[in-house]
């Protein structure tokens, strides 16, 4: 294994003080270092301004900072967790946890009160199947720095204990994890999911009408939301993972990155000194936040109102106005429009799509299930920014194992085997057992037992201000129902009552 | 102005019962019917289903509901407006109305506490230019229904009052608006405005550090934001338009849509039926969703750190690994990497992108100021979600008037004359007088005093969810300081006090 070396005397920043140019290759069987380079010496960086404990930057604390503020539900949560099932609103499912994926989301369904209160299958299984984090520059002490994050550390080993009232909000819940530790015995991983209701003052439907029946009139209704959460930390990134259940019976899953940059030591302290590629940004003296990618993959073996599902690419496509009604046109002064062409994904070749090639609805359907009126029971995927490919060439090395990353969208097949999208065993893989290995084969996806597989990802170009600890972004996706329920779901959701009056104190009883 | 007909005797829902295939033409100055085309007779659609009224979808309400629950701050709101000057943790901006673009965020600066408090100007002014709405069924009745909401009708005329505790939360503040009405005199529109503290359970930063200094320790913010809301309603669609400021010094922008869809009356029943394209999805018995866009286009005068900027491409561009220094490779195993191409925009012409076509992070800096080690001080531009461009074919009608949704962002100089994206006369207007007119003249957009326009735009195919009043969905853009502070802003941020104890009660106090 090739080691790096930092000094970490002075801050707890162990990430801003590399002693750059030194590589150490360590045989972990013999634990003995048996390589040692010392290339080149670099300026070791300054400690000052590289500790974020509270105790080191303050007091005075002169950040921004909002008033405290916490949600209080009267009557309690809505939630109820029996063992690892969890129920609230019109949603049932399982959260468990996993050494390698860490948290599980499974048998989710969603109630269906339009259909006399049916409990309908949406996602079978869902986790996160792999985190790809190669970084940019080719130089002896980083062309390596290609993590798979989940296949190499395990992100359940790796689930940070949830700091109450700051990682999840006061009216969170939480579950301990368990796993079996690298000596067999259990571990217990303590308070490293939470569940929560999200008041984040959003609205679920609303129209204000103006006109005709009733008159001037405003019909809305807030969104509420139930969050499962996980935090990663590998290393120097933290992952907030969340899986946010809507009662419009949408699945949204958001990624939010904060954490500390891999940092390389450099001997410039000023951009004008800087005349050759540094492979990423000085984001402070001394300092280079270097160039890297970030590819978290989900595993989304969706199961539509059941198991045997269909991937369809509805195709927005634009039409030239022929003025003639047999082939679409009318005789109008228009010229032009858009339709939707509707292809079924025969074989995995067809369910490979970057998303940002060309437009598209693309839906997880049951072909043998449809609405009253005809059209097939589905969900359609919603990609919510953060939609990165990689950039690697075919032929290197951390893109042989990684080549799913060129595109977001994958749909399989679902076989018991293919779980971890870098291949099972993701340490000096080689790409012969990974996800665009498998869909070689290009198997049948149509009315089958299909997987979805779909990467979030970021080009990460380092500013100052991701130093010495860089701000939450965020990339999502979202499966929502679509032409799954006969109508709006939640037409029929009572109006908010009026809100309560409250009181509180600190540490006592109002 | 064209006219369709409605029946709404037995429902509240205005759009659910076209009478299908007539179409007349009214002199408003004469006010008389000048034209009338009874084309064809199509079944109008059942009443049954289509009300949405509290009242008549309900008792009992079926639908699903989460617990009430109230966001309770015990120290009181973080903000403070005098007049319309708004102040809250590092921000401070004026939030003005406007009887076309509804709310204008002006003045917007950020408070650098690392520079001794130095108030810094960050947006001069922001507003919605337009809501470009093609639908795309080239029919008779329908080819003319490609609406600029702003320019036709007024976003701030049709502003809705919010519903307390429902549009916007209970520990929201709300503003008028006032505007000059048609006939001259002042209209007030009461509670067009809202502004709260958001507590949605995020987290700002947050790192857990294992080995070193400090050990196991985990240093979290989480994060508040201060949210300025506005709903306006055009005819069927209600847009929840956010301005979201954050205290890392983000400025998000996030389009929420919600409201009724614009139906179309047909004969079929049952999917099977159909063998044509009927330019939109059967949503519910006789009732087709017509296929449309939405292009909601932000007028973004940035003033980052001072009034001269410019518009800066960091693309992100493949590189072989040449194996040699000298040309930013490394004698490594290492084949290919990225890097950053830093493309200054010159002109008008290079500040025209469409963010699907390549990866690049997009910045407005100020070139007189840097950043202590060199930086130049800028924000990016994140896109987060619905990034449609228009597929009108270029010299169809109403994409003549609305060319610039051909790509997401235009850098343009400002001007004073140039706030209104489709011309300052939208309603039939050709062309003459939009951006992409004015951007023809290529002008210099480098060092100078520009305004971004980017387009949130969603190709919309309507699903039997939409129906009878569709849940919201939403897209959104940020931009985020990068290397416009020396650092994250929050690192001296103080962390989380221990939540408070609360009691509540209805209508009373606890």
């Amino acid at each position: 294994m090739k080691c790096v070396v930092v000094d970490y005397n002075a801050t707890a920043n162990i990430y801003a003080r590399p002693v750059e140019g030194v590589v150490m290759v360590v045989d972990l069987d013999r634990m003995a270092i048996i390589g040692y380079r010392d290339r080149a010496v670099f300026m070791v960086p300054k400690a000052e301004g590289t500790d974020y404990r509270a105790d080191k930057v303050g007091p005075p604390f002169t950040g921004p900072a909002a008033p405290p503020g916490v949600v209080v539900q009267p009557d309690g949560r809505g939630f109820h967790v029996h063992g690892h099932l969890v129920k609230w609103a019109n949603w049932e499912f399982h959260v468990g946890f996993d050494m390698r994926a860490g948290t599980v989301i499974s048998l989710a369904s969603v109630n269906d009160t339009d259909a006399g209160g049916l409990q309908r299958r949406v996602l079978y299984r869902g986790f996160v199947s792999e985190i790809f984090v190669p970084y940019m520059d080719p130089e002896e002490e980083w062309y390596f720095h290609t993590f798979t994050d989940a296949g190499e550390y395990g992100l359940g080993a790796l689930a940070s204990q949830l700091q109450r009232g700051a990682d999840c909000p006061a009216n969170a819940v939480y579950m301990d994890g368990y796993y079996a530790g690298s000596d067999g015995k259990p571990v217990k991983a303590e308070d490293v999911i939470c569940l929560f209701e999200r008041y984040a003052g959003d609205v679920a439907w609303r129209h204000t009408n103006g006109i005709g029946l009733g008159g001037l009139f405003s019909e809305v209704r807030p969104d509420v939301t139930l969050v499962v959460r996980m935090v990663v930390t590998v290393g120097n990134y933290d992952y907030t993972l969340d899986s946010e259940f809507k009662t419009v019976g949408s699945i949204k899953i958001v990624v939010s990155l904060s954490g500390i940059l891999e940092m390389k030591a450099i001997n410039y302290t000023h951009v004008d000194q800087i005349r050759e590629d540094t492979h990423g940004t000085l984001i402070t003296e001394n300092t280079i936040g270097v160039y890297h990618d970030h590819f978290v993959t989900y595993h989304l073996d969706l199961d539509i109102d059941g198991t045997r599902n269909s991937f369809i690419k509805n195709n927005i496509v634009p039409k030239r106005n022929t003025g003639v009604r047999a082939t679409g046109g009318a005789p109008t002064p228009r010229r032009s429009y858009w339709t939707v062409l509707y292809e079924v994904a025969e074989t995995e070749a067809e369910g490979q799509v970057n998303i940002n090639s060309a437009p598209a609805d693309l839906l997880f359907v049951n072909p043998s299930k449809k609405t009253k009126i005809g059209n097939e029971v589905g969900y359609r995927l919603i990609p919510t920014g953060a939609t990165a490919t990689s950039l690697l060439a075919d032929d290197d090395y951390p893109e042989r194992r990684a080549s799913y990353t060129k595109k977001q969208v994958w749909v399989t097949p679902y076989n018991k085997s293919e779980k971890w999208t870098s291949g099972l065993y993701a340490e000096q893989s080689t790409g012969d057992d990974n996800l665009a290995a498998w869909s070689k084969r290009n198997r049948s996806i149509k009315d089958e037992d299909i997987v979805l597989w779909y990467t979030v990802g970021l080009h990460h170009v380092p500013y100052q201000e991701d130093f010495p600890v860089m701000p939450t972004i965020s990339g999502a996706l979202e499966v929502r129902p679509s032409n799954f329920f006969e109508r709006n779901p939640l037409i029929r959701t009572k109006p908010p009552e009026n809100s309560p009056n409250c009181s509180c104190s600190i540490g006592g009883s109002a």
